[in-house]
């Protein structure tokens, strides 16, 4: 049986989304793009181009590298492309449920990529089954795509609004239409999705800058919550602006899931997780000779961390480079070896010495176990844990893959259980007022449901009883 | 066309070697050894075990986790492994290079994986096709194959030394018998190889150490030098010590071959780098506010450059976890993105600063003139460039795959030349002294032939014209 | 490129049908069953299981043994089980147009199963298309599915009624439900489907009575055209009956497409070919050697031929068993080798013979053409060439895939052209009266469009200027 | 658990061999070549080109027209080109085994491809490995290989000559050298070898005429036992021949293995088994209603039988198109349905009649008996069993793969047990002498070994005890 590894322990995002309109190579713009997206999802990768007659679409199970090779690209010509990299959890990973997704409507082929979850997806589906439409897989996206080819009036711009007026939930959309890409974000911004530039003058679209910075595009602004802009023979445009007060964007985005070289929700990722190591470092102080990481996630705080607090960071635990998705645990006797596959310290760093060991977050707790009984092992005299964000305790609804709240050992345990049960010397949180305040200090600025429950959109699911909805 | 991206420009070792005498699940163990050695090569990989009545082998182009499944594991039954992951050039790279390598004497089967290079291959391969032996590959590991099955006298530990005593070059290498594991290095111990220990007793051969650690095997010691050890039903022994003034251990190794967290040499591979990078501190300073590191193999000299000078160390290039051994370039206008897929600047942590971009070494300089140029256009200041041991100036003949000497930026420029070539506002490298000193202070303990052309033992490769031997 | 051989001159059959109900092994019999009905089409293979909870589907490109293996089977569960093989053209081949199909409707999952070909499948289409309805592929039988899941009202077997009354053209359908199966066949019965017993009392429909055997069942009857049998847990009965003067059963089958050792439309298809033989012996005879089939359509034909004219029968022509389905022309100058890698001659037989080379029809000439000349430079003295159907002159918009009106050679040619075009010393068609009175005399029975044009259901297709409908 | 269903109560030939000299498309020709004769061996096949500076080499496991496809033929450049088709049983079907092999020796690189069986094979192999020589596989072709690389004097002729001196048993080879092809017959000449022409003047080697007609090569002559013949740049000559009083030609080739529209050793196959039929008819006759032959192998005995007795022949028994050499069975109750799968029964043509069965040989009878019922279920009033052969007695030593003694009905039963085992009216074989008669009349002539255990050349095999050499 295959083994999640590297999934072990963390939350998971959903999909990467990528568009390009108005250069001569879109798809292999695009497949750099979703490239560089692919730490969002790679479980499957897809690109689809318009070529002026035809939607061409290519997508597979797998890693974008092995997915796309020459041929497969040179069957997606056309100056205007839209890709996509997902992630799933293993039960709902099949082809049936890869993007982008193409429907042919009267007015014309529309491919669909999508970064986030809809609330009322079950709901609607259920609305579209009782009308006969067939769906193939399970996925969210292709409600969307049902709505969309269900719209009967209006050019394509208002069908695909007429399609997500329905829908509630979070949603980074890009769709390739006859005539360009449509890109909307929900009203309240959950997903991030950014505007670029190539030297050229193509428009580019994607889920973070790092897509950009790959390309050389230059970045732009964020496509804005509850906006819709189009690209297409005419210009760029925004052909929808919704009132606002406040938006939902993830912090988690911020915390863990976003690349750290990247600008999310016009911030840079790497120094935002360093303020979050520095505040850390004031909350949860500790007497002790070395900052060492959990690479590569904790490098920004733990430097951040170490800045603070004065005491020296150093590399005491290496990540394996070869540690994929998947891996085939052997059997019997010799089970169990588990994070060693991807960590090993090094004696020599954390021997005789108090280490602070420093992540970004905790989920279920077992794997930051293991590096405590690792360190030790090596050597280490204390080990102090310290997180540089509150504990979760909140499943999310929009977007990222989470355990269940009893799974989730901030929400079971308290810290002093956590830290017993981590085996650790101390263990030490940020505080959601210490994250909001490294984060920008605008409490209405970020949904952080995860962490206080405060969820800003209702939904259909069930296990979580009462719901505390953020603002109502 | 597939073009490696991660190898561009750095050196590559051939071969990580990995073996288990008296443990019920030892091919899973062989497996997971050499999963932990693959950054010593990753083209291909294999397993041999012996069950008492057959070697039973199963290898293939390609990543150890998509090569080994459960059936293949089961496949592979028996208390004794070698195991075998490796690295070549393109055009070597071939199934019929792939290792261990089985042969049927007439004192029984034997398989064989090898770590090194032999001097004298060439030589040893006209001799024996000559005798009607039938190559299938072009591999030296193949000759001492055929030496093997040449011998005609004695037991298994005869034949073998029979066979290597026309062997010149470098060597670490695991014989796989119908009584138990061999194991050999060659006189001036070129290539690693250690001796640990499972809880159960049974014994472990490896490369380095990080496989020991992986099994939660405790390592014992170093093979030395010219030593045999042979492992069976009787026990543990060594059955040949050469007499010894000197040796040629690789000192690249230590710069940048092995894996930070391995011993190797019996010294620690991390502790040795930061060393690097202190003694270069002192001897290449410059005024400026921030050491960052090339990603992963910089860290650690980047970070002992920051602790000796007191400039903060900081993330300011950021490493894609998804960039493998390779990738298709897309075609025409968009070519030459090139080091980007790898590295990405982080310009919140480089922007207006006088950035040091600590590095372990230089082979072609096309990859640091890039990464410069990038940070340079993230914002920079100055980039000064640092490297972590002297400039490379002669190829390996003992295992290591080279370039040419001139295509070796150290051999045919001056390093004023190097800097105005990498755009750098400075260039500097370690002295051989330095790196001797951060090293052990032992100067008839390493092979240094790469930085200094005091080659070890003589050889019939071409392209350098006059060989200056260590010590003739 | 890969070129189609064996399908060169030739009709080719959509599709084969396969249903089993009761039996604790269904799917592992409907493999077997879409093995005996290869035949039909060797394109795509599929299966679909009921195993009281959810249908099962595994469906591939390729031939039933390739596709099914162990763990394929293993993974199709349940007592009833319908199952799907495939012809199709090379751009239609597509896994989207795989059968069996499934449909998640409201009155629950449906599976389908689908020989035939729909006369108004664009229009319907185009109406579910304008409806929302998003489509796969381009089968007709998505367009069956597509109607299914639209129908709103009543129990399973209502909402097919409903479905297929807005169809017309040509269809033999097995459905799979939650209860059972529901098998049903157009008002012309076009396509054959019967209806079979297994020892345990198990209910089998299949296309073909060969499929019936080889998993020993008994042959019970056809299922009528127009009629509707359901079978599920409260037994086998039969809910629709249409009145019925004439029905449009495909006279095709029994001159070409159903395997020699079915019934087919109740009549023994080896013996009606036999009997299609002696007929042509009497209307074109010949005074000659010897009678060669064609292997292995003509070899029915061919004993009936020399069992009439007293002419005796040898086996001048030997087929390979090695052409597949494609097969790589070889480049440049020995082109054109064609129908020698199928067939070559044996000397012994033909040398300085008058030779009847009987084959069961003529498509495009072309294959005839080389046969003949092969034949000649075999040695025969004369080449004498019967055809034991009438020259084909039309499409066919009924579920056979065949080439344009201008393709045919009976449509474009007299027979004294086609004859001098084949090099042969005579050519002699069956009659269209003779071969009726051979298939039982009843013009009104079967459909002989291909021969007379005299279509029996309107149609939308294209390249028939004026359509002479059989009884209008 | 895939089983062979095609070869479950046959023997087998162990290959095909066919090469060309002097054609611009020299492995397209072998590639069509090795097709025509892939009935000689369907488990793996390959080709090896020269082209005038390497020698290029494709095989792999499986059907040729899969092996090979446009790029493959693309890498196998040059004017000469040799081919091999390969049978083997499961167990030592390994790709290793498969052919051309190819050798580099001093003088020159040589490719290799041989139809037969050495009987001194094992001998050979020890003699080599305890020089040193490493077999990758289990074939006796790499013996020759072996001795061909040990070979120290004289040009690539006399170094052929000098491996061959040691070597006893059945050979047709061919040997691709840097000159041109080497075609050699063993002395006594058991497996066929032809010689024929193409138009530009090329030389074609082949198995079976087959492979000259499908390439409209011009059949020249046998390859004479004992004989070699060069063709290179010099032209075509002899340079062997060998006295000869007699040879081993083995007859089951005329009775079964050879495709019917070969000429071989001389003669028309087609027509050979005719006569054997014919004969048959004369030595065993029945009182009868029809001839119903087992396709395809017996359909020529059966029509001499007709022809002969005056019994109708008709076809009782038709064959699936479809089985291809491996099958899963289905587990459980619905095994065993065995023959089933290829042969179906015709009720219209045996109902009620006295049918006569005739096949070419008798195996092991499992076969035989299961048509027997399946023609008697079917609705037969009498099943007699005519086989045109004597009954098989011994296992084959010169290149056919047969059972043990024990196995083979025809050596442990009488024919009256036989008769009772497979439930037939009546059994009827040929005799020794009347197959002789069919088959030229000269008992010195051919290898009837399996049916009276006169071997012509001793061996080292176990199962016979006492060998009851032909001539000795």
């Amino acid at each position: 049986m295959r083994l999640p590894i590297l999934s072990e322990d963390k939350f998971h995002d959903e999909c990467g989304v990528f568009g390009v309109f108005g250069h001569p190579e879109a798809s292999n713009l695009a497949y750099l793009g979703i490239h560089a997206l692919q730490h969002r999802g790679q479980e499957s990768a897809g690109i689809a181009s318009w070529d002026g007659a035809t939607i061409h679409l290519h997508k597979a199970m797998g890693l974008v590298a092995d997915i796309f090779g020459q041929q497969a690209l040179a069957g997606l010509p056309g100056s205007t492309a839209i890709g996509h990299t997902r992630y799933s959890t293993a039960g709902q990973s099949t082809l049936a449920n890869a993007q982008p997704m193409v429907a042919r409507t009267t007015a014309g082929q529309v491919a669909v990529a999508h970064n986030g979850n809809l609330v009322n997806a079950e709901e609607l589906r259920a609305e579209l089954a009782a009308k006969g439409a067939l769906f193939q897989g399970t996925s969210d996206t292709e409600v969307i795509v049902h709505l969309l080819a269900h719209q009967r009036e209006g050019g394509v711009e208002d069908r695909i609004r007429g399609a997500l007026a329905s829908v509630r939930g979070a949603y980074s959309l890009l769709f390739l239409t006859e005539r360009g890409i449509v890109a909307v974000r929900d009203p309240l911004g959950f997903r991030p999705l950014v505007l670029g530039k190539l030297k050229n003058g193509a428009t580019v679209f994607a889920s973070e800058t790092c897509a950009l910075d790959l390309i050389e595009a230059e970045y732009i602004r964020e496509i804005e919550p509850g906006e819709m802009v189009v690209v297409d023979a005419e210009g760029l445009r925004t052909i929808q602006t919704l009132p606002r007060q406040r938006s939902g964007k993830c912090i988690f985005e911020l915390i863990y899931f976003a690349r750290p070289d990247s600008q999310v929700f016009g911030r840079s990722v790497y120094t935002t997780r360093k303020a979050l190591g520095k505040r850390l470092a004031i909350e949860a102080p500790v007497d002790a000779d070395v900052v060492v990481p959990v690479p590569d996630s904790g490098v920004p705080a733990a430097l951040g961390y170490s800045e603070q607090s004065g005491i020296p960071y150093d590399l005491g635990l290496i990540r394996s480079h070869y540690v994929g998705r998947t891996f085939i645990e052997p059997s019997q006797s010799i089970r169990h070896f588990g994070v060693k596959l991807k960590l090993n310290p090094v004696p020599a760093v954390v021997r005789g010495k108090r280490v602070v060991v420093v992540d970004d977050s905790i989920v279920r707790g077992t794997t930051s176990r293991k590096i405590v009984k690792m360190v030790r092992q090596a050597g280490a005299r204390e080990v102090h844990v310290r997180i540089s964000s509150p504990p979760i305790q909140w499943p999310c609804y929009y977007g990222i893959d989470t355990p269940t709240r009893k799974e989730l050992i901030g929400s079971s345990h308290e810290v002093a259980e956590i830290q017993k049960y981590l085996s650790a010397d101390s263990l030490g949180y940020l505080s959601l007022d210490g994250m909001l305040k490294a984060t920008g200090n605008d409490p209405a600025h970020f949904c952080h449901a995860c962490f206080t429950g405060q969820y800003r959109i209702g939904f259909d699911a069930g296990d979580v009883a009462q719901l505390k909805l953020f603002d109502s």
